[in-house]
């Protein structure tokens, strides 16, 4: 199914990760920290019985696909030297049996848990992440990086093209969730991982695991599929069109060239505000805000009037200091476009898979429905994958994956403890479904 | 409740329905002609067993509130001279009894029916109005007038300012559901019509039908309220939100001062994509487009790629062709500040009301969902009207108003033809809820 590119055999550890960074001093301001909420970590350290942070954690690159030998792409186009940011949280066993990767989401990054130096926000999963958490550094060796086409220390469209000494801009290749998951092998292969105990991601994340699981299914023995589809459907397209086209009809993206001067700014807060009313279900949205009424002083008519303005106004406001409008359309591109089947029925990409598989989904998510999580189920029982399904009652919406901590944990926890009691796959298929 | 402003004293007929329009020749292109769908008519005017078209129909003009009797909106502010663009269809009887009043949509208009001289694109409505049809132009005089704030032919941001001879633009005051519903009631005592037999409308003619029986209850025997919200929920706000920061995004808006100038046609056009998404279901998209690909010779790597995204883009470079970027800001903040209950629970907007009520929902509809229908049902049934509501079963989504017309006609016919037979009120208070 790919075309295995060659290999980066000049690959070494960058210790900058922005090693290919600014040219200009009006560069994108990119920064690691993310805005997803994380509500439960601040006052657990002072309580040895619960779940304590990682403390400090730093992020690191590497460097591979040196020409000539780049990578090959999907696509077929080349691509190299790239970087990839990495973070890794606990140790690699002797046997290097414990290692996770986790797989972000749209606008995420490697920086998953603890903290980085000098900043009081923690990673954008730090709640499931750490020491006795669900992903258990005590236990696990866990490993995150930032995707390709990505803005966070990862090659992508605002990153330098060594042939030409600019920034990318639309020079950049089209690049799809494949693509993304090589680069993620390459990583493994540096940091000497052949088998992964898991991958785990939610939404993009989880499109990812499942590439995963259907591309390299001899180098892991489980996957986490979390609030994902195995495809797009014309209303998920179409939602990230609207992001895409608010992006290009800002004057100031200027076909993708605007990294000398002005940023697509107010394109790039409408995609995000799109966004974030799809990652939250009607009754969050009512809850958090309702139709109260924001004191402001007026600028003009149109002015915020409603709470829910300001909060998508805000979002939308602090989303460009921190992404790449270019990233956003290369990115949301690669979602659109990914069909994990490759328009084959799906348990055909699943097939012969022995690894084990937990599917979670959530009750209010109407971004990424439950019915879009059970045709993975279903397909990958037909395909004879142990599975295991649940659906989380959560009125978050799509949110939800990042805030639900209590039941994702207890579900993770119990399906990671099984894959790695299990000395090797079991011989029978069968799909667990209950709901919490 | 409201303020009644001084009366159009002056009031007359206006032949010219573009009375107060162009004063440059770049001036905004608006036309009548409507783009939502119309499956139903072409074919039937050969059979005669078939609801017959009303054939070619005019739209109308009404001119009142001239200075110093301008219209008192509900905000204090003043606004005259104020045109109405208006159609009627049918014949009204020698009791007046028989008037029906049509309310349109965010982006409807005048002509609901019909055909106008030289288009062979029918009214909106014209599945559900004529000879036959639910509204049967054989039994009842049918009104329908473009609404305040539009940019149909009724007065609004892109009319011109008779104080400073330009157009309004921004200076045009903040107008609420409440007052399209006034200027409705001055053209319905300019045609003499002191009492309807009903008034219908959708989406937010369905906001306009609340708001007759909230405030003019002794001047309507019944109202039809189909696929709306007594109120905005946070999240219909936002999605409005979404489309009015795209167009305040464009810099062509300045300040919605373009009217010499180029228009904001982008901002505009991802407006109107957003409404379409919330238009239509995750079925009716996926069953129109699926994930089929355009094939089409590609400007960049971001052009289009999913049929989805073409559809999405002609409906909005279509609609910036035919409509007004500040009638779409003041009319979203008109519908997203409309609560027809005042903040007080809702069965006390409806207290002592003798109409009876027809209330419609869809089962795709995510954009109003049945329950707020429901929420509008129970309302009426607390207060003591005589209320049928019906679900219809539809894959349509939103859109299932325009399209699921054989059950919305069933139920019209049947509802008008107990509220025309029945001499006067009923005394009891019943809630007939079936589904089809």
């Amino acid at each position: 199914m790919l075309t295995e590119g060659a290999e980066g055999r000049k690959a070494h550890e960058v210790n900058d990760m922005f090693a290919l960074d600014p040219i200009t001093k009006k560069a994108v301001n990119v920064t690691r920290r993310s805005t997803y909420p994380s509500n439960f970590l601040q006052q657990q350290h002072s309580n040895p019985e619960l779940p304590a942070s990682l403390g400090h954690v730093e992020t690191r690159s590497y460097q591979f696909a040196f020409p000539p030998n780049e990578l090959t792409l999907e696509s077929g186009e080349k691509l190299g030297p790239i970087t990839v940011a990495y973070e890794t949280y606990g140790e690699l066993n002797s046997d290097r049996s414990n290692a996770i990767l986790i797989l972000h989401a749209l606008t995420g990054d490697a920086h998953a848990a603890g903290f980085h130096k000098g900043e009081d926000k923690p990673g954008w999963w730090d709640d499931m992440i750490g020491p006795g958490k669900a992903f258990d550094t005590r236990k696990y060796f866990v490993v995150c990086s930032n995707i390709l086409g990505g803005c966070m220390g990862t090659t992508g469209p605002c990153s330098v093209n060594p042939k030409t000494g600019k920034r990318y801009g639309l020079d950049f290749p089209l690049i799809t969730i494949s693509d993304m998951v090589r680069v993620q092998k390459h990583l493994l292969d540096h940091l000497g991982i052949d088998r992964l105990l898991s991958v785990a991601g939610g939404s993009m994340g989880g499109m990812q695991a499942l590439e995963w699981l259907a591309s390299y299914p001899d180098r892991l023995k489980s996957a986490i599929i979390i609030a994902t589809a195995a495809k797009h459907s014309a209303q998920q397209i179409a939602l990230n069109e609207v992001g895409r086209q608010a992006i290009m009809a800002d004057p100031y993206w200027k076909e993708g060239n605007y990294y000398a001067g002005h940023l697509p700014a107010k394109g790039l807060a409408v995609a995000r505000m799109v966004g974030h009313i799809t990652y939250m279900s009607e009754t969050s949205m009512g809850e958090k805000f309702g139709r109260r009424l924001k004191d402001n002083g007026k600028e003009h008519k149109f002015s915020i009037d409603f709470e829910v303005q300001d909060y998508l106004h805000s979002r939308g406001n602090n989303f460009v200091k921190r992404f790449d409008a270019n990233s956003y359309l290369y990115i949301t591109k690669a979602i659109d476009s990914f069909d994990v089947s490759r328009g084959k029925p799906l348990q055909h990409a699943f097939k012969g898979i022995k690894a084990k598989a937990l599917v979670l989904a959530f009750k209010s998510d109407w971004l990424y429905p439950a019915s879009q999580s059970l045709e993975i189920v279903r397909a990958c029982k037909l395909a004879g994958i142990e599975t295991t399904y649940c659906e989380i009652d959560s009125t978050y919406g799509h949110d939800a994956f990042l805030l639900e901590i209590e039941e994702e944990s207890h579900l993770v926890k119990h399906f990671l403890q099984n894959v790695s009691s299990d000395p090797e796959e079991t011989s029978e298929s069968e799909v667990v479904v209950y709901e919490i």
